[in-house]
């Protein structure tokens, strides 16, 4: 196989259809790649410096470089938002170049996304995802041929990151499509399965601004599972079982009973205390414009939300209710694949680098 | 014992605090009494009429007569909202005279109460008990001294009238305090337990315009039992967890976890698709103003209210929150005691009868 000196690639994001917050306890949950992109642009650098630009991500950092060699950052940003932003990167690549089996070498790192961090979309999933098969590519491996294994090594990189990590995000974006988590199965293979709908699921995706951080929301989860525990694992299993009806129901095509299920789903993230005001509020509505179900998705307290459409003329009219009530809309369907790798870029060369 | 000629009933109103729909299904409830009263005069006629009088209860309505003999019905309102309002009243005085084993009589039955009905608060529960207990006293029984009984009699009455109903409202609004419900419960008298509460319940009862009918909102709860079964036990299950959870926390004096309880109480009512944008907005915004906890009370869409505040101070700013939402609030505590009968009345006496 060549070895490309720059590669382009396209991760989607993705969207929780059930079982966030309950996936951290081990039941399973169903999450669905969005036709909304993070583009990541890699090539190999001359020296042993890991310098990554981004566009749109962090409003506050543009561009951050690492030298590998002293372990020491120049930003532009402050040096902790720097090391953070830098940090999902210079894991991928670490753990790219140890699977091949590769020596440590510099890279550029372009990355756009009009999308905010954190707000349950998977940006960082897809970043950890998109360097994994940058680098792989670079340095001669095949991502596109071994999805599972960059679905690993990016929920690999999330962990060692973040310290915890669902497998969901990294696998949804690496794999695509619709896909159902099971954090108790066996095999790393088994952890995401594909789920085959039965007819196309016209799907409404928005956020709003977040309030306060994914830490504080697990923390309150946690806080609710102390003070009742046994209560507290009851709701658990019934999102899990929320989440294996949702599967059925996604396969054999029943939108309505998909919806149903959906805002059963949110009901227990109010149950959980993760869902804020401006949501509920969304939520209702939708709901009242004709959505067959709605809900929250994510770690709450703000972010991303779905709804689920009778049809796709009425997705549209229910993504103009959520804008209409404050809400961005970044996505009307479901993206069928995972990241895609190109060794040519059509787009103009992103700035040169530092130094 | 004192055959009396007129007699004053004085019913609380009630809130239910955990398990309503659930309890429809066989699971235990929490309910509270409050110190919101419906007051009942009663007299016997000479006559073998019924006549009911009702001041602010029924907008539409204000004065109605059964003919028990013809059984044909004068009403100022349209003659089905005439039986509607008599066939609580005349069914009760049917069952106390079977219960007594005495003749048919003419009764004038005067009803004075500030509640809309059909918003939870468990107001024709409220006229059937009363009505029961003054038609007993009037007839030398002695309701106080058999306040199970008449609780009982009461039930029998919604049954009549409703086709079904739970013994919650009747019991609570009979024998006051917090009680528990558990409708599997082997005796009757075992069906509603006193709940000796640790430290006294700082509870906000407010409510808002019911949207739908209790009918349409049980049919739409059994809509999502039948497309999915299984699921809908486990929600079940996991309210009759949470009555129960609530019952301990109440016992114990924890005010913090009821106050976590009772919204997790709500989100599965979100779960079940009752609860309407107004009150959830309403109970998003009752928690941002400190409260422990809060949920929709009763049916839903619209309707009852509450919400667990953390001192009787701040369940004073707590009720002005939901007022500045709109909403009516009618109690800030529980109260401890059931019916009274008095064999006077300090007010002057109602209007004088049809004819």
């Amino acid at each position: 196989m060549r070895v490309l000196s720059r590669v382009v690639v396209k991760v989607p994001t993705k969207i929780t259809i059930a079982g966030e917050h309950a996936v951290v306890y081990g039941v399973p949950a169903v999450a669905a790649a969005i036709p909304r992109f993070i583009l990541i642009t890699m090539s190999l650098r001359s020296d042993n410096r890991i310098v990554v630009e981004t566009q749109g991500l962090y409003a506050r950092l543009s561009r951050v470089a690492l030298d590998r060699s002293s372990d020491s950052v120049e930003s532009l940003a402050s040096e902790d938002d720097a090391r953070r932003a830098l940090s999902y990167v210079t894991t991928a690549l670490r753990l790219c170049e140890e699977f091949l089996g590769v020596g440590e070498r510099g890279y550029d790192v372009y990355i756009e996304s009009d999308l905010p961090a954190s707000i349950g979309l998977g940006t960082s999933a897809a970043i950890s995802v998109g360097t994994i098969a940058g680098c792989l590519k670079l340095r001669g491996g095949d991502p596109e041929e071994y999805r599972v294994r960059v679905a690993e090594l990016g929920w690999r990189t999330e962990l060692e990151v973040q310290g915890a990590a669902s497998p969901m995000d990294t696998f949804t974006t690496a794999l695509g499509g619709i896909r159902y988590i099971d954090p108790g199965a066996g095999s790393v293979d088994r952890i995401a399965t594909w789920i085959a709908p039965a007819k196309p699921i016209p799907l409404v995706v928005g956020y709003t601004p977040r309030r306060g951080t994914t830490a504080e929301l697990v923390a309150k989860v946690r806080r609710l599972r102390s003070s009742a525990p046994q209560l507290f694992d009851r709701v658990m299993e019934v999102i899990g079982d929320i989440a294996n009806a949702i599967r059925r129901a996604i396969e054999v095509g029943d939108l309505e009973l998909l919806g149903r299920l959906v805002t059963v789903n949110h009901g227990l993230l109010e149950a959980l205390g993760v869902v804020d005001r401006e949501h509920s509020l969304i939520i209702h509505s939708l709901l009242e414009a004709g959505a067959l179900g709605a809900k929250t998705s994510g770690a709450g307290s703000g972010g991303a939300f779905l709804a689920i459409a009778p049809s796709a003329d009425k997705a549209g009219e229910i993504a103009i209710v959520a804008k209409g009530l404050g809400a961005t809309v970044v996505a009307t369907g479901i993206y069928p694949r995972g990241f895609s790798v190109e060794g040519q870029r059509p787009r103009p060369r992103p700035r040169s680098s530092l130094s």
